[in-house]
């Protein structure tokens, strides 16, 4: 698959390692071309491109930026018709204080609402980057909390979540990501608020005889 | 510990049973006198009174009512000064849809704010009662969520929830209740409105050398 994922920092570069040593065709795309250079030697085998080429011939884009990055971000994008669009947003306060008000909103609904032809998805908001590819964590592994409205995207996103080691879990439509947000701005606070530290994350057990996942 | 708890549906009654098996005297506190009889029959070893009364002596009052019944049953209980107040609450809609416009705030900071004598502690919202008791799920134990202001009473509410099988999970100040209020309105969502059935938990993994809980 090809993916385009706008972001290149915690969260953005541990996926785009993950999914090409998965056989994915990986696209960054970064805001000037100053940047392309740094990129390119830090992401062997990534092609790095503007951030408005970035989703040309991608079949999933991925929003790996801080909040006040997206609409801009997502104004100058090429086209995202049919896309499979995965936000990991946090649409956090300046002072990590809280999550900001959207009208009750999710960042990933504003970000719906916004481009109503992309297919969002919302995912890889509630865990710690150190834990993508290592979800391993005491007995169990890391949840990989996913929502969406449509059904052929989050299929798809099922599969790149499991790609990351964490354990896929469809947490249904994408009114949903309002719950995701809040669980990540509770892992913010006990991480950074209260210095428990990262060495934590949420998960799903699940003993349902069937559906353990999905 | 002397122990009351307003309301012998799943979430109380599991409580009680689990609190009287570990030593605690527990007073359930029941609407009107006609209730008493049945729910004595139902609770071997419990003293049941009328809800004005159950508070008499107790170190910790447990709400275990579904929202609606909450401000009523308050008005009308007696003293809680100094008294652990646990708020076991999901203000939810009455179609299950989501959760309640509260201006922003959480049940359990609702509750503190009227009744600031208290020192209330959120717990035991965010798991289904089949799990109380019966905390393995599959790999791991579901996590005893659980937050306040008061250390010494967050210190009291551990050990009740440890005593349940869930892993007692410090997660910081009242406020952030909201979150915790979210979290199960997500699993509310996804058990029911979802279809996944309630065989499902959530879990805090953590791998952290030290304060694994806590």
């Amino acid at each position: 698959m090809k993916i385009g994922i706008i972001g290149t920092g915690n969260i953005g570069g541990a996926l785009a390692r993950l999914w090409m040593a998965h056989g994915h065709e990986v696209v960054l795309g970064v805001r000037d071309e100053q940047k392309v250079e740094a990129v390119r030697g830090a992401f062997p085998g990534a092609s790095v491109v503007l951030t408005e080429d970035a989703t040309e011939g991608v079949e999933v884009v991925t929003l790996a930026l801080p909040w006040p990055a997206v609409e801009p971000v997502l104004a100058r994008m090429g086209p995202l018709a049919g896309k499979v669009l995965i936000d990991t947003n946090n649409p956090l306060k300046a002072d990590l204080s809280g999550l900001k008000e959207l009208g009750g909103r999710s960042a990933a609904e504003v970000i719906q609402q916004l481009h109503p032809e992309a297919r969002v998805v919302k995912a890889f908001n509630t865990v710690g980057a150190a834990y993508l590819g290592h979800a391993r964590v005491g007995d169990a592994d890391a949840g990989g909390f996913y929502c969406g409205d449509d059904d052929g995207a989050k299929a798809v996103v099922a599969e790149l979540v499991g790609q990351t080691g964490l354990v896929p879990v469809d947490c249904g439509p994408l009114r949903n990501a309002r719950y995701l947000e809040a669980m990540a701005m509770l892992w913010i606070n006990m991480a950074f608020g209260h210095r428990r530290g990262e060495r934590f994350a949420f998960a799903l057990l699940s003993d349902a005889a069937s559906r353990a996942n999905n």
